[in-house]
């Protein structure tokens, strides 16, 4: 169990982090740069929680940069309990968001037809923005069980 | 840990099902009695997630009258693995139908303030019946981790 795909301080692990980091970051910069997401609450709910990803995946990263360079090792129960109970908070806030998103997104393109219909909206913005919050809360899942595994296995 | 509460097989445990089937039903038919909810996805995802949400707890309410009756325990790994994926499933569909409902909720009411302005559309229905799905994902959530933790003793 200790060579687990994706395991905090290992190399998979680091990738992992980095593509929740990326995603978010993208979610956020395409969102950010579409004209009138400001006016959606949902939207700036998005750029909130990605924002939040961003900060606790790129703290994760940062440790286990820190744990392959001074061949740590990271699997302790205490140090993988915070990680679990953290994956699990940001990933509910990041399905959470995703989701709402995602709502306001196929009110718009399909039930109300107003992305053909109002050519001002930057609707594939919204929707590439919200695909990445989706990818970004499955990178996270994949951590959180991941973590969960781990913990399963080391009580 | 076999005392915890909202265990399977023990009357806490029934109560709490009985909760999330009672939400989740009450989620269902508040939105189907708002006029015009067909024409929102989200909103048919939502009754989709909690029709989903009702036949699985009914379905383990059902096995915890069983063994309250027979005596049984259904603390067993297996069995308590199968709750934790199933309830994991489920929890996160909920999740997502009630955020999604919510953001559109929240676009109508807050965002362009549609439901001060279009007096036909059943807005307060609408907010009672996500409220309610948002519950629903409560319950489910704490059935959830109650699982998790047998299943982290009983490993």
């Amino acid at each position: 169990m200790k060579e687990l795909v994706g395991r905090p301080g290992s190399g998979s692990g680091l990738v992992l982090r980095l593509g929740q980091v990326s995603c978010a970051a993208a979610s956020i910069g395409i969102m950010v740069s579409a004209n009138g997401f400001a006016t959606f609450t949902a939207f700036c709910y998005l750029i909130a929680s990605m924002g939040l990803q961003v900060l606790w995946s790129f703290g994760l990263a940062c440790l286990d940069v820190y744990a392959l360079r001074r061949k740590r090792d990271l699997q302790n129960p205490i140090l993988v309990s915070l990680f679990v109970v953290g994956d699990w908070v940001t990933a509910t806030l990041s399905l959470a968001a995703a989701s709402s998103s995602a709502g306001i997104v196929i009110l718009y393109a399909r039930d109300m037809d107003f992305c053909t219909l109002q050519f001002h909206l930057p609707c594939s913005k919204f929707q590439i923005s919200v695909a990445l919050a989706f990818l970004t809360w499955a990178l996270i899942a994949l951590s959180s069980h991941v973590m969960f595994w781990i913990l399963l296995n080391s009580v």
